[in-house]
């Protein structure tokens, strides 16, 4: 699995500082264009909109992210977050007959499931090429492929739902590649927009520290 | 497939009329609450409404669906539709070693593709087995199931939707599955709410005989 | 103001225990369609579905409500719930000479207060007719009108929003006047889907008596 | 009326050719991240991306604006569109005794009807004021302020998104202020991300030159 930044909206700290002022403030225009706020008093406000919840200003600023090396039942869960956009490599089109694949952690540290695993990602390849062969379309000989299938999936969203989807994701009970994937989604945000995710920590098990609000 | 109502938001004449008229009327409440329009002028105004394209009102009404015997291919193309509720049979927590799958009509049709396609659904499930017996938690072990693998899904959405996944999934580029399956919704809708879709009619073949708008 | 039920997606019960079921059963289409759950059972999944905090399946089961009698003050709130479908009343088209208008309690009680503003709706009233009469056309005109005039607003939404609007417009700091219509609306959905409602619970103020969760 | 632009995704061609890549390309993830492909074949699709309609690459690229001296009538309506993030100045909050307004084209242009405009905007203000003298706060005087207010708002949407707002408001039936704002946008879009909306032109009358598809 790799997880990177494409893109985000620049100064994201000065964005949402701007949107939360415009809220209270009853300044003429030519006042508020020129504002020129010190950062620090810039990021007081932002630790104040995160603490008290009041989120919306944070959906002025979004992250893109592109992940590969994750498998289409990872995949299948993340499409349902509904506040997102995405862009997925097509198994309609897209030749998937020297397909890589996720092997999860319990099987491969057991000889005997690995071997089996091993086992059924080549049958199942084998089945794809044949039916290739026999004339099959890719995207009806796509319906042999198994789960394990490694996608790439481009993500965007805002902050507010990324904080969500992290909230929701990096829960104990969560998918361990899901819950992967969210857990690198967050390391990079804290990196790139410290201000608006310092209070969300992982553990060491890569869990939420924190507690939670209500989804 | 079969793909069944479950509910939807009852006279929907009635309540598609009534919304519509509360954008130009300047009524009172009270006249307004008594209103008993003969059934020809509500479907009139509805009709309106469709041609004009302003299908907002169209959101008032809801309609539910089930759909069981779809691969998990397909649901994992109709679950990026954001404006729909769904709820999907679980692969984390359902045991699948006895799994149902759908089978292409390319595939089903050519011997030899149709037993290549068999032994590859026995292997999986072989395969699904023996990780289970090795102890194997389900939500790990279906990385071997392929995309074949039957779902059942619960789908809710609004009318505007819904005429917007039908004039997009009954186009003919579309994959076979979810074309088949929205053609069943259509001709359920066009049963239940005949106002609101007889614009939209499906050739033999199943795709869409009216001209697009763009999406 | 006067808030009303115009339609809800009838049996809710037995739609969202459906819907649940779907997620967990591994049972083949015609089982799944021949269940006939006691009543008991079915509410009583959905208890659990609430206190746990699943609430997608409450998406499944919509309701529309028809609000007259409240000030254009009060849906530039509403309709910043982006998850609902509205259709409001058009001030660009609707001749408004004889607008009625939302008083607030804290003018209505004082004598002073109360005779200002009955005088500013008149004239307010007055610069709209004598703008109708210069020619200038009611989409204009409106432009002298209060945040004081009444509108009426068909809104349409699922039980899990529902939930979250109710539970975020019926805190004890928000604007009075939506308050009062989201606890109209929560009053309501108590007598048509109790099962789904009864944790929340209004004081004598009209404020939840509930404790909150984060939005 | 002021629309600026405070902030969008960096390098935009850059972001959406790379999302659209992802769908086709069966390339393995160091390849990817290596891509440097030059700037005209980025361009090539991101315009045949526009043309065939595909526009859902179009969504990683998110502008933020901030518009000023827009009346409430107009904010009232900007805000229905589901799919933006909206942060305005509150009424409820706001000092507003000494508000701005926007006083439409077919008032200004006429003495007698310009007159009684400014005329109805002093009462407006002066009830105001008073009734803040006679002790009601901010969130009750408001009733008073007429829909010409001047608001300030910041609104964020996708870039789709951004096309389908133009598309719907830059046409000649619009209301004029919503139709002046957008062509604002447009503008300004078209200056930051001009392969994505080449297609888009206004005529000299401020409406869109370009045929429309559906909504």
């Amino acid at each position: 699995m790799d997880v990177r930044v494409l893109a985000h909206t620049p100064d994201p700290v000065r964005v949402i500082y701007t949107a939360a002022r415009t809220c209270y403030s009853a300044g003429r225009p030519s006042e508020l264009w020129a504002e020129e706020a010190p950062r620090e008093r810039m990021e007081r406000l932002i630790r104040r909109v995160v603490e008290s919840g009041h989120h919306s200003v944070l959906e002025h600023v979004s992250a893109t992210f592109r992940m590969t090396g994750v498998s289409r039942a990872m995949t299948h869960q993340l499409v349902r977050h509904r506040l997102c956009s995405f862009t997925q490599q097509s198994q309609r089109y897209v030749d998937e007959k020297k397909f890589g694949f996720v092997e999860p952690e319990s099987i491969r540290k057991s000889p005997a499931a690995h071997e089996l695993f091993q086992r059924a990602m080549d049958e199942a390849r084998e089945a794809y090429r044949r039916l290739q062969e026999l004339g099959v379309r890719n995207e009806d000989a796509r319906f042999v492929l198994p789960n394990a299938v490694e996608s790439q999936i481009v993500v965007t969203a805002n902050l507010r739902e990324w904080r969500h989807i992290v909230e929701l994701r990096c829960r104990p009970g969560s998918q361990w590649e899901i819950r992967r994937a969210c857990g690198e989604v967050l390391r990079l945000l804290k990196q790139h927009v410290p201000t608006a995710f310092e209070d969300l920590r992982l553990d060491e098990g890569g869990t939420l520290a924190t507690p939670m609000g209500d989804d």
